[in-house]
């Protein structure tokens, strides 16, 4: 039976820096056959896909994640070399260990602890597998979740690895993401001498008043499950280094994380009719560059969700909190085709020198996987 | 006698890119001693400055003005060779021809030409010259007039030989400047993720906020003779090129050229007063740079400048108006010594390629510059 913690081992052995996947992939195939899942490579671009069923029948319960790393940052700083895997002290050791390794192990052995109890499952598990989620996140899931259902599969549930806890198991499950806004602002002026303003259409003032609008919006006071959308300039740039010369042209940058209070299209509705009222009457001109790389979306609580907490309420003592925060995840690309919760190890550590987690940790989340799996196909997820 | 025109073309011919000031000062020195003026150089630092007096009793009138010009910019891109000093077709050409060695060779001339109508003046002409006036000006003019007024020297009234008419001889005589404070604002507050904004200080929106509260204040509608103050906002930058990131520092840059109505320390004061109005409870900090390089400054019209707008008219036809705009000049090292005012030759090509002037606009000027020594010695001027 797949040993979680050996096989996570083996997952961290085979370096994977987006999006370089080295052998991560083939070393998750080939326990995933030895289970009898049936898998298919879908390479797009530079990056390795992987998906695996086990089964035919629905219902299908899916599980997703990435095989793909963050960089290991100065390898010299690290206790333990970040591809050493070492089990030291109850610990292991190495990039990935948290993010999401140790889960994608985890979510394995516990397919092959369920089907050790009850054989094979009435219904079907997946995997939903990518080397590019930490990457430009392109040529990963959201082009795997396209071809996937282009050949007819289909998800009743899919359940995320991410490490969604922040310091204990069983913390938290994230059952939403913010949706997310990059902007990117020109104003384009006519630059010239300070002691002659009029003869100039300084950008600067332009961009500041854009700015202020679009800073000065209460954009909401949060929505169920949500904290406030918020808006942060993250950059303004004008690289002028002359004190006697008004500047040609001036950038600002920046980012909003929205709740489901807000479309991405309405925000940039928004903005765009910002720009245009601030515009008006400047000799210069204001070009927007406005990409919306993620809608907010909700997975009501109860059924699913409430199997899972139930499963790490039972092995761990805590019931998991219900949150939306943070950063986006790849279950923004998954959630258009079916219900979509995160629940994974503890991230504390994660893209961080010496990332590790416990190994007891992996046992445990392979036995909530477990509960999981057995209370979806005992109808209890619905 | 001095002839301007051949004199401004042996300062032409003499390079003097700042603070470099090749043998031009030498030029200027041999055609003054001929006149009968004792000259003494001032080296400070790489610069070298040059005062000239001729006579020993006051009143005294002083020409001030700079060998040194700024740099050719493409010579490949010029008519004629920029230090060639050709004269063709009545067009004097080279780097400096406006900006400012005419005016000098005027000067001199016209030395010459009262002395040849009416002997020693009954009083002191003085030349002051520096060869920093286009680079830091730090060991120009401002040392210079400290050095010989410890020396004892005192002047009656100041001419600057600035190119002030924009398009014709006879247009405008600069009769004060604004001054100018240059401020860096920098703001340190603490990076972060987009996605936990409450872990973060950005020091974007406080920076955007103490710009706004300058921007947003009317800092006078205008003085006697000058336009209104007015801010410029020059550079605002940050350097993050992560979406996703929340900066750590923030900085801007602004120029304030200000009127009469206005004194640097009371704008540096208002200033800080704001900083400190928009820090507080800011969890970062702001830091400023302030500098007033010059203070605004008016010399009375009437007396010596209703002299000068009589002598122009009488040789171009035009009656010059007094103006305050424009940039600095070092005319503000001046104005705490002396009555200072500024009249020279057309500047519509100075500090570009193929600067030049009609010789006939030396000669004219040359002879503007004589009724003007005439009048101040006549007691016209006071």
């Amino acid at each position: 039976m797949t040993n979680a913690v050996d096989l996570a081992r083996d997952l961290i052995r085979a370096p994977s820096v987006t999006p370089d996947d080295g052998t991560a992939m083939d070393v998750l195939a080939a326990a995933l056959e030895k289970l009898g899942f049936a898998c298919t490579r879908y390479p797009f671009g530079e990056v390795d896909n992987l998906y695996a069923r086990l089964g035919t029948e629905g219902p299908v319960l899916a599980f997703a994640g990435h095989t793909d790393v963050v960089p290991t940052g100065d390898e010299a700083s690290w206790t333990r070399a970040p591809f050493s895997g070492d089990l030291k002290d109850g610990i292991l050791w190495g990039r990935g260990a948290a993010d999401m390794k140790g889960a994608i192990a985890a979510f394995a052995a516990a397919v092959g602890q369920y089907k050790a109890e009850q054989g094979d499952p009435p219904g079907s598990i997946a995997f939903l597998i990518t080397g590019d989620e930490e990457g430009p996140a392109l040529d990963g899931t959201v082009r795997l979740m396209e071809a996937v259902h282009a050949a007819g599969e289909r998800f009743d549930q899919v359940l995320v690895g991410e490490p969604t806890n922040p310091n204990h198991l069983g913390e938290t499950i994230k059952i939403g993401r913010r949706g997310s806004l990059n902007g990117v602002i020109t104003v384009t002026g006519r630059q010239g001498h300070v002691a002659y303003p009029e003869l100039a259409a300084n950008p600067v003032p332009v961009l500041l008043q854009l700015l202020d609008r679009l800073l000065t919006r209460e954009l909401d006071t949060g929505a169920p499950h949500f904290q406030p959308s918020n808006l942060e300039v993250t950059s303004v740039d004008v690289g002028n280094t002359a004190h006697n010369v008004i500047p040609g042209k001036a950038t600002a940058q920046f980012n909003i994380r929205f709740n489901t209070a807000h479309k991405g299209d309405d925000l940039k509705r928004w903005i765009e009719d910002e720009a245009k009222a601030v515009g008006l009457g400047y000799a210069g001109k204001i070009d927007l560059n406005l990409a919306v790389t993620g809608e907010a979306f909700l997975s009501k609580p109860g059924g699913f969700v409430t199997l899972l907490q139930d499963a790490a309420e039972a092995e761990t003592g805590r019931r998991p909190a219900l949150t939306t925060g943070g950063g986006t995840s790849d279950a923004r690309f998954i959630r258009n085709y079916a219900p979509v919760c995160e629940f994974g190890l503890v991230g504390a550590t994660m893209h961080q020198i010496d990332e590790r987690v416990p190994a007891a940790d992996i046992d445990t989340l392979t036995r909530i996987y477990a509960r999981v799996i057995a209370g979806f196909f005992a109808g209890t997820g619905k």
